[in-house]
């Protein structure tokens, strides 16, 4: 009897420690490379300099952006259920925080947000990733990894689109029959005697089921110019001078995306339309894709993906951009691998007068925790 | 035998994880709501705009300040035990670092501490809690929350405390029969070849026994006005133009607070004065007060607060402040609870020449992890 | 069988978590002292004022640097295992991230890598030591506390080595019949279109086998001045202007480190030697000593340290460098100490024209978790 007590006082023991830390798990990804990394700019226009610059690196988020947090969900009874997630995003080259601006930077700049949820959904409120970025990493090319050409290629004309949105409520619903959405409204908390607040709206529908995943998602970004820096993406000036206006603007965001896996590969395709104004006379429209391909061997896998856009402006003033690459993957383990990537992006601007060729070779380890 | 052996080993195995586990806990809680914020201002002085601006937030902290930190405690033997905190702010809707003044911002800018605990109380050191804030906090109206309006309210005049010191040693009293209290003097560490440091000196002492709880507390701030901002806080300027003065000066407040718990309800009350100079010809004298009441509903509870303030100067000049805080909460579990909360402040300034008024109403969660 | 199960179930449960939770271990070091800092500068030179500043301070970091952080190891099989470090530096005194130079500052400054090791070494990548740093801490007066007087009396001259290395590949060897060795290379990623990127390149050798320690390293550090502020250290003027000059340059250091433990005592002892380049003309060459011993007292341990660097530039300026420690430390268990400290530095540049004496004295806990 005393050997079961004691059993049992152990289980007990065990069962209250358990408990005790299912209140928050701290996690995390650490990824570094060594590789290198070219860039060259060839330009016809006037004052615009052509260069080419090439270097050896060790960088941090070759294959994913590294990130520690801290999350936890606790079952409140009835179905419902209170959940946060606290993440951040750092750089292992140099131990920084992350700069990248579609990060935003900070302490949790990745994700910080506190919900509830049940049968009917979740609801949350902070900062958290748009419903547009969920179907967009879903059917992103060659793992939605940062070897994938689509953010350079897609800031072509119109710059890429926001991933995250501070000051947001997001509602995310529960699957049905495979179907599944969100909606997430991120206020901008920036109105003042003269201009309106900015937003960030975004939604999502999605079927999922077996190996098939095909969706709509949808963004809108309405901004006050002169806070956010010039309206349309780096290398993407359409004829016009760089730096900020001062004017409210909107730019939209229209994404079809897919994924189908057949077992021995699995392929991803994606089109999106986005559409701008920059000032109060000229408006553009950006036409994009891409696809990719990704086939396991055992712990190894291959993937490649292309992308391509092309934008055309009211002014008559035409960008173009296509991408490359090539990622391979080495599982040492569930949480660990080894990887080697290849990105080249190319893109055109001002009617093709700039050209900026750009490419990352890498060889890295990435560990989760 | 073995059985025993095996259930004894399991013991073991968990007192060894209890124990390498007690060195750090990490925990935390997250705060965010969705609300409206409303500013008004209205001035006969030339030169100031009298203004109005409400929008739509989705804010973090309205109940408590979202914080996350690292604490633990090691048991030294013969009722010794050495402790330490390290803990910092954040900004649900954004994810960044707190930037309130009065927390401080940087990593660990809420608490970051080590010392020592014995049956003769406890000496620690480093950036840690005012000996006046424990007495503040204790008796604050509505929970000590961030719908309370002290913080506004006393802050007409004289600004209001620092709540933290950094640089500084504390001693906490242990318990004799209900009778406690501490001490703490912060180092400013600016000394210069022609100015003096800085420095923060509280005291408090209280009586706690069964539901009432009275105290009286002290703190001293000595500044170079120079390296502070403007001597008076924000919406306070005495008729004296904005903008910091260099000169050495010093701010004193002795605070009277009690609460008592009816049980069907618990009421608080305090009173403060403040004094400080400006310049080396004007001095000011600010007194204040607030009242608070908590009603408990089952899982429910709803509270409310009334804090009023009166600044004369010895130049004429006369300011007010007057607010009001309804707060209502309901939880969901020990951890998570919902809440409402409204606050309106009124501070007139500049013998009611110019009049702020400022409202927040939030509906919001609470998650402690 | 029933109690044989529940106490094998219970075994499992363990195992299970104790899996689980080896995927990341939080911990930490909290350091404060309250003290007393002096600095004294006495000048013949026109132009460079004469002061002496005296103050109490309640600082961190006496004995050792504040941090916290996150680390990792996961078991590969086959001998393999992926390793990471995430490690930042705190000041306990206001909670503020380190900012001290040779820390970096940022989330994760004083370390922030991840690795591959087997029974061929450890192969990692990020931010990390040194190869030089790891002789020069394991052979440093006063077990490498911040009460040692090298990082000041060896900065004499040419500026003292970077201890850290941010975007680095480094190889670690195992141990052959005592005998180890590592390598670090650091990419600066900064090359432009006229100027070569920076690099930091160190490789360390040692034989350690019972009481001995004995070991040489090598550090080169290629720079653009200008973005590094001036080649020479703080207080080591040279008879040049201050200010960072347009011109790579290149340090390097070379050192020999030895300790011996007798059991009653221990004893350090360092010879290094500083090369470096200013300007196009001059050059100089500072050679530098420590020797330290430290002697057990059951608890308590008592260490004293004496270094001593001179510095000769190719243009007949001459500086030298002196300095003193004591350090008292009072074990309250395996994880908390108490300690007291005593460090004076002497050092005269421009060929004694200017001397800056310093001085710290502190009383404080150090608490690891």
């Amino acid at each position: 009897m005393k050997k079961t007590l004691i059993a049992f006082a152990a289980l007990s023991a065990i069962a209250g420690m358990a408990q005790a830390q299912s209140s928050v798990t701290l996690y995390g990804l650490v990824d570094a490379y060594v590789g290198q990394t070219s860039k060259e700019v060839t330009s016809t226009i006037p004052g615009v300099a052509s260069a080419k610059l090439k270097q050896t690196a060790v960088n941090g988020s070759g294959q994913n952006n590294s990130r520690w947090g801290l999350k936890g969900t606790e079952d409140l009874g009835g179905g419902m259920k209170a959940l946060f997630v606290l993440e951040g995003g750092f750089q292992p080259d140099t131990g920084a925080n992350a700069t990248i601006s579609n990060q935003g930077g900070g302490l949790f700049g990745r994700q910080a947000w506190v919900g509830l949820s049940s049968g009917f959904g979740t609801v949350s409120l902070g900062r958290q990733y748009t419903a547009y970025d969920a179907l967009r990493g879903a059917t992103n090319m060659i793992y939605d990894s940062n070897f994938a050409t689509t953010s350079t290629v897609w800031g072509t004309g119109i710059a890429d689109y926001q991933n995250r949105a501070s000051n947001s409520v997001a509602y995310t619903s529960p699957d049905f029959a495979g179907f599944s959405g969100s909606v997430v409204y991120g206020a901008g908390e920036n109105k003042t005697a003269t201009t309106d607040a900015e937003s960030n709206t975004s939604l999502m529908i999605k079927y999922a089921n077996g190996p098939l995943l095909v969706g709509f998602a949808h963004q809108r970004e309405k901004q006050v110019a002169s806070t956010v820096g010039n309206y349309f993406g780096s290398g993407a000036t359409v004829g016009v001078a760089a730096g900020p206006v001062a004017f409210s603007s909107t730019r939209k965001y229209n994404l079809l995306g897919a994924s189908y896996d057949f077992g021995v590969a699995k392929v991803t395709g994606q089109y999106n339309e986005a559409k701008g104004e920059i000032g109060l006379t000229t408006s553009a429209k950006d036409k994009e894709f891409d696809v990719g391909v990704s086939v396991p061997f055992g712990a190894a896998a291959v993937a490649a993906g292309y992308s391509r856009s092309k934008s055309d402006a009211s002014n008559n003033t035409h960008n173009k951009g296509t991408g490359v690459s090539l990622l391979g993957t080495y599982a040492l383990s569930k949480r660990t691998n080894l990887y080697t990537g290849f990105l080249v992006t190319k893109v055109q601007s001002s009617n093709a007068a700039t050209e900026t060729k750009a490419s990352t070779f890498g060889l890295g380890v990435k560990h989760l925790f």
